[in-house]
């Protein structure tokens, strides 16, 4: 679908916002800068590809990957006054983005063949493992580890994706319900403070 | 052999045991200790797979040792008392792990026709290379640069697995001296205290 | 060309050397020196292989690699009273490095048939990701990203080539242009303390 691929690059480019967001309170400089906007906007993307054995990755073969992180990285600098008052928009763009890279990521585990859990968990690596690649360059821990509940809309999304697909839904209608799924929950969980539950071994051994 | 496949999961079991008690250390939340858990397990394996182009890498071949990973988690919260007493019988498993881990991955190595030198390293990593990935995305340094004698025994096996097999003895003879081989140089050396010598240019100057 | 393999050692070799310097710093064992040494040197190369499908990476399919870093490694302990005096040397060594790496991994990016803007970012990828992965590895803020002119060259060297090369020029003359070229850049950068503006989003905001 068209309207897929530009949602793709949309949510490529807001990604990458954020990466710069990130590298310029790391105080890196302007190469920095583009290399954790690029990974936090293709990270995810490039280890499903890589892992699946879909090589050369993704943004390589399409290299309009790569000018719309250009352009991202070069607002980001020019309109960096009116980013940070856009914060709410840049929010709900995010929160697209993780949407459409869960069903893309997910769509391209299913065509090369993966089982069910496969293709669910390269959806979510597609929409997450970006943000972890960019904390690991940064030398910090992985913020989905344990703050945000990031990653728990792209599995429900994946599940979703996968009963709405074999019910017999159209693609249309199993893409755009999924979407609104994982956008309702992700929102819910941010408006709510919903938060995965700690893991915590040494409590029960009382 | 069916042994080797059935000692690899519990192998992957144990691995991924050990993940969920370091995420628990560092206080994630139940995703978090998932992924910790998945790439703690299968994380040298990936490596090692994408290293030879092996690819799609293993565990999405053979979704087993997802499920296994998986069972392994919930155990570790359900039964978290009784694996902290169980340390002992945990070290022994993971041992025995790191022995299976050396041997498929040198052999997978040398199934795609790597030189005898790579296919140690590819053993070596499919062993230790899991919790390199565990410490990198805990933000710790790897443990094994500077503390345990991990690898070495993983290199011994695979040097030794390699001589044996030329000699002509048969397969299940090579494969079972060789688990012996790391396990006894693994329980010495954390008997022994036995470690690898620091690396020091430093002193060497005056 | 020869050469240009022979360059191509010699600069695995330096970097696999300023990898046991930054193992030392940390005071890792002889394994974990390694392991860095070993990074250091083929990260850059590896990463770009995968990226781009070449599998297995280069290092599998020419061990010559491996054991030029066992090689540097051996020397650095045995010569390291003279390597820190040689500070200089290795600089210059280390120069040539990049040059070579950028070089080479731009010609194989172009070889699988990548377009130009990948191949440049493959030819610096080459040059400077196994830095990337040593101070990952190290638990440490990767020292590109903030202070020193190190990718730069290389991007222009990368841009150089591309152009050199399309201008009908015979090959030998294109290669020892643009390594002359990223020579000069860096040596320039080193000696001026050229360096990129940081990126800073917040100063804007004002």
């Amino acid at each position: 679908m068209e309207l897929l691929y530009v949602a793709d690059l949309v949510g490529t480019f807001v990604f990458a916002i954020s990466g710069v967001m990130v590298a310029s309170a790391k105080k890196f400089d302007v190469f920095g800068a583009f290399v954790i906007a690029f990974v936090t906007a293709i990270g995810g993307g490039t280890l499903r590809d890589i892992l699946i054995g879909s090589l050369p990755v993704g943004w390589i073969q399409d290299v309009t990957y790569i000018f719309v992180i250009m352009v991202a990285c070069l607002c980001s600098v020019l309109f960096s006054r009116y980013i940070i008052n856009l914060s709410k928009t840049l929010f709900l763009f995010d929160t697209i983005g993780i949407a459409v890279f869960t069903i893309l990521g997910l769509q391209k585990a299913l065509d090369v063949g993966t089982p069910a859990v496969v293709a669910v968990m390269m959806g979510t690596i597609s929409a997450v493992f970006g943000g972890v690649v960019r904390d690991v360059l940064c030398n910090e821990e992985p913020l989905i580890f344990r703050k945000e509940l990031y990653a728990t809309p792209c599995i429900f999304g994946g599940v979703l994706y996968l009963i709405l697909d074999r019910s017999g839904l159209i693609q249309p209608a199993v893409i755009g319900i999924t979407i609104a799924g994982i956008i309702i929950v992700r929102l819910l969980a941010v408006k709510r403070h919903w938060s995965l539950p700690l893991i915590n071994l040494e409590k029960i051994r009382h």
